[in-house]
């Protein structure tokens, strides 16, 4: 999946090659090498076991997540999934590095204003997308009782927060904010105040929300108020 | 307990009164009318309860939580533990209304940005609590699987932010702010940033933190970012 949408995950051959590499190549049973692209059934099936864990996710949160009943899911062998990915923490854990390396790259719109609303609009159509809502709150949920959980969730905002610094980081250069200003608090800022009435507030993720989040982000930004203090 | 800090809760007599106004007098099963205070029994096994309810909570999670392990932990019935929560769900859902209840009234230092940075400080010392930090993250993760006890959790955070809302109305009537600023808003922006730190990052929820997050709501209400739009 995107960061963005549920579409389905890509499983180009990049993606393929990069998954291979990696330690979870053992998972891949059956492959004949040379006979296919190198990790293509192994990219195949983690796509297949990641959407049905999200699909579950989404619809029943962690306490829902079967190893079982997403192996039957996604249509592959339960010893694959148990072998590959342990336990509900071990599958959750991989979602959440997949949803980091399938994230959307920043928007460049030239002004960090713009910049910030196009953040903003991309962190409020996930928090409302009807599978991806549920999606996050699940994971939420889950990296408050997991450890491994929390770390590869922090994980996964390090990552989008970083995608997202430059855009502070080049209006610093432009001069439309002060020297010293924390990019990373500046974008956390943004998604702060969605996420927090996703998780307090039986209140609509509206356009009007996120005009404000990044509103306010812009304003405070500008007058200082995320410059490091020494 | 309190929302500023896990002192044992209060029990005296207007709370007393109050309880047993309520439809959870039948919980006092063994009282005899006129030889005590109106609800003092009731009052102290629900403040047992709760007790004991929160600490598994804060030490657990929800899914730690078990309605006999906290009549144990409270000295207290099961059957009355049963009769009058009946649910792991009933329990969290009546913590935060104590939670609620208990919370501690909101600040007037005389200026917004005094105002707003003793609400931040409240906030930052709640959620780096060694108690009540694990506390609220079990609460908000037991809210994404529960609709009960999200209904309590909105409630909760309503109560709160109603009761800081009148610094900004005041900050208004003094020209701090532009007419027509949503004080509500203003409010959930200086919780949003230290709630999002506590649930995706590991960074520790220090003082800058809290000053960052007012300095911030300040300057953004200042430029009328929380202006509402007719």
């Amino acid at each position: 999946m995107t960061f963005e949408s549920d579409a389905p995950m890509p499983m180009d051959a990049s993606r393929d090659t990069e998954d291979a590499g990696g330690a979870r190549g053992a998972g891949d049973e059956s492959a004949d090498p040379g006979t296919v692209r190198p990790g293509g059934r192994t990219a195949r099936v983690r796509a297949a076991v990641l959407q049905a864990a999200g699909d579950m996710l989404a619809e029943q949160g962690v306490h829902g997540l079967d190893l079982a009943e997403v192996a039957r899911r996604a249509d592959v062998g339960k010893t694959t999934v148990y072998r590959r990915w342990g336990t509900v923490a071990g599958l959750v854990t991989d979602l959440l590095t997949d949803m980091a390396e399938q994230s959307l790259p920043r928007t460049d719109t030239g002004s960090l204003e713009g910049d910030l609303l196009a953040n903003a609009g991309l962190v409020r159509r996930t928090l409302s997308d009807p599978r991806q809502g549920p999606l996050f709150k699940a994971v939420i949920a889950a990296a408050v009782g997991d450890t491994r959980t929390a770390e590869a969730l922090h994980r996964f905002y390090e990552i989008r927060v970083a995608e997202w610094a430059p855009c502070v980081q080049e209006a610093v250069a432009r001069g439309e904010v002060p020297e010293g200003t924390d990019a990373a608090e500046v974008v956390r800022a943004v998604s702060a105040p969605l996420y927090y009435r996703l998780l307090t507030t039986d209140a609509p993720l509206d356009e009007a929300a996120a005009r404000r989040a990044a509103g306010a982000a812009v304003a405070a930004a500008r007058a200082g108020a995320f410059v490091r203090i020494p």
